[in-house]
């Protein structure tokens, strides 16, 4: 039986492909220090589960196309609380950031259309673009240049006439990278230049280490045509499990186009959305503890991986990931090795192998993603086992 | 900006085409009996949410991109129960049927390729289709043979080198026809000699008046690479808003393609799962009073309906709608005429017109889908107040 193109051109998760490897080792009775997921232990507030316990109708019925009321109001608020105004049409719900890239993709993608990514990207952006029968154009970046994109010159030598949108993560997964104002108003103005779609995605919008203010490309108001922000609850409260995010835009042609596919599909689930809503009463507070809590752990990733001999990795300034290069021939064999044959004190450590993460071959070889979300003395001692692992591998016969 | 040419090519639910005027309607004073939705007023069974109550985790955290362990072992108990042994990985958890669908498609259509689906369809069908470049091809029905489309000679009338598929809802939405044993062994037969996918939307599978035994295209042994089923937990446990679905086919290859779609949205709401899990401990006395009570209704509409001149309407044997024709000559402008002309005694109806359930031009205009999904009284109510609108519609000047 014949299968699509397209998903014949789509690969598995990237993040995904060791894991036979890690239930071998665990198995053997390993400890296994995962860095290689972006899944948060901090704790989902409280308010998300209590709200569920209020639900009182006795029939769970669908839920509005475009969203509950509830919860767009929530987000309305939550967009006035950094300075943007939105209206309620400027907003869908979407079972998560990825249907509202799944979403998005569908409406703005033809085949043969490009999307100008910088590499390394979030793996799954392939997947989204390629569903849609776009492909990725990467924007290069390098380790040693700690991965910035924001350079006009560089991103307009990629742009052709199949070229339709630019997007990227900001903050950034896999590489923490911020934009600065002046690098958004950049691509503002390259995007509106060259009608471009100019998707940010900020789901790690809080986890901004280095600033005072958050930012957000919903911002300018001469973006209302080309800007579209991706947002979710996952990463913001630590609730991925909710699958609740949103498409953003106040381009009315898009959100109306967008509209169609969210009505075939019915609906968002229902108490997620009424227990998401209850996630924005959380106060300043609630980020700021959280925000105190993962900086400690860059500065203390940032502070091992310095410590490692010829590793490069120049300082991340949010999210929850870092990338960085180390001196191995490849991390996928290292990572493998580090499962199979490496252990010290019967523990051993994932992270998530650089290639993946690249569109261009041959790029991201010796590279990882260390997604920073464990406790201060286990990152500590995670870290510790991949230095360790470096010196056991490169030592190996 | 551009919009994609797929997305120009969707159209908004035709369920929902007539909300402005009901809107109206009701900021008039007017009631308005909807038999236009298929949400079903029946209590969902509370140990969903007795089960949310439970659930203790502290962090609301991803579930596996397959689906969580608890609930895929629920539904390989559901189909042993009637007669139908799965594997694990023979099943998908989706974000409802629609998802099951559009990732379904995605797999297996390409730009051009063809869907047959037997018309009237579910209109969402055609969204899904064309998400992935595809068309529906109908085969067409009468309302004069009760809408029954099971026929080889029509169905192989409509294969080309660019059909891949072929589409059903059995019960079917929006007709009520259940397909026979022969008619199933039928469809099957084509599908294999053809090289098609056989795809099986079962999600009103209980909702069966006429017969004892419970049917599913998944029970034949020789269906293995061909049959796709659809199932959700929206219809048979009242439970519309979990969003809760499912794709299963022991076609390994479909479903090596399909878990890459899988992966690349993560994962289906945690905490629906958890809940849909405890929904399948319902046992058959839940099914049976749930099956009484929409038979009452079934009867109840065929009863009322056969006392309208000139109506045609052939017994349906199952889901929650059927399709008829009225002696008016266009059933949008009868239904707009409802909602913002007729009344009596202050109340007014809504039901489904049924153009928007053809692919092919001219069809099912004076054809209406009718969901009976109110109470008893309600529902005779809402086809008295059908029959006057007729009358009083065809009398206007």
């Amino acid at each position: 039986m014949k299968t699509s193109e397209r998903a014949q051109l789509c690969e598995l998760s990237p993040m995904r492909k060791f894991h036979p490897f890690a239930v071998e080792a665990e198995a053997k009775g390993r400890k296994i220090y995962h860095l290689n997921i972006g899944q948060p232990d901090i704790e989902t507030p409280p308010a998300f589960f209590e709200s569920l316990r209020q639900f009182a109708d006795p029939v769970l019925a669908y839920a509005e196309s475009p969203g509950r009321p509830s919860l767009l109001k929530a987000i309305q608020r939550y967009y006035a609380g950094i300075g943007v105004e939105l209206a309620e049409k400027d907003i869908l719900i979407t079972t998560g950031g990825s249907e509202a890239l799944s979403m998005l993709m569908l409406c703005i993608l033809d085949p043969g259309s490009e999307v100008l990514v910088p590499e390394p990207f979030y793996p799954n952006y392939n997947t989204f673009i390629r569903a849609a029968g776009g492909v990725i154009r990467p924007i290069p970046t390098s380790p040693e240049e700690g991965y910035h994109f924001a350079d006009r010159a560089k991103i307009e030598a990629e742009i052709n006439e199949n070229t339709r949108a630019i997007l990227f993560t900001n903050p950034s997964n896999p590489t923490g990278v911020i934009l600065t104002a002046e690098e958004r108003r950049m691509l503002l103005d390259v995007a509106k230049e060259h009608d471009l779609y100019l998707i940010s995605d900020e789901v790690y919008r809080e986890f901004n280490y280095d600033a005072d203010e958050l930012s957000t490309m919903a911002s300018f108001a001469d973006g209302a045509e080309n800007v579209v922000i991706i947002d979710s609850v996952s990463k913001r409260f630590s609730a991925c499990g909710a699958r609740i995010g949103c498409l953003i835009s106040r381009n009315q042609q898009l959100m109306a186009e967008a509209m169609k596919f969210c009505q075939a599909r019915l609906s968002v689930a229902t108490l997620d959305q009424v227990a998401s809503a209850a996630l924005y009463a959380e106060d300043k507070s609630y980020f700021d503890a959280v925000r105190a809590e993962y900086k400690l752990r860059r500065d203390t990733v940032l502070e091992k991986l310095g410590q490692i001999p010829n590793v490069i990795c120049k300082k991340p300034q949010g999210a929850f990931y870092l990338m960085a290069a180390l001196p191995v021939d490849d991390a996928e064999s290292f990572q493998k090795w580090l499962l199979t044959d490496f252990e010290d004190h019967g523990e051993t450590v994932m992270f998530a192998p650089g290639q993946s993460f690249y569109a261009t071959p041959g790029k991201g070889i010796n590279e990882v993603r260390i997604a920073y979300v464990l406790k201060q003395a286990d990152l500590e001692r995670a870290m510790d086992l991949l230095a360790l692992g470096i010196e056991a591998y490169n030592k190996r016969g």
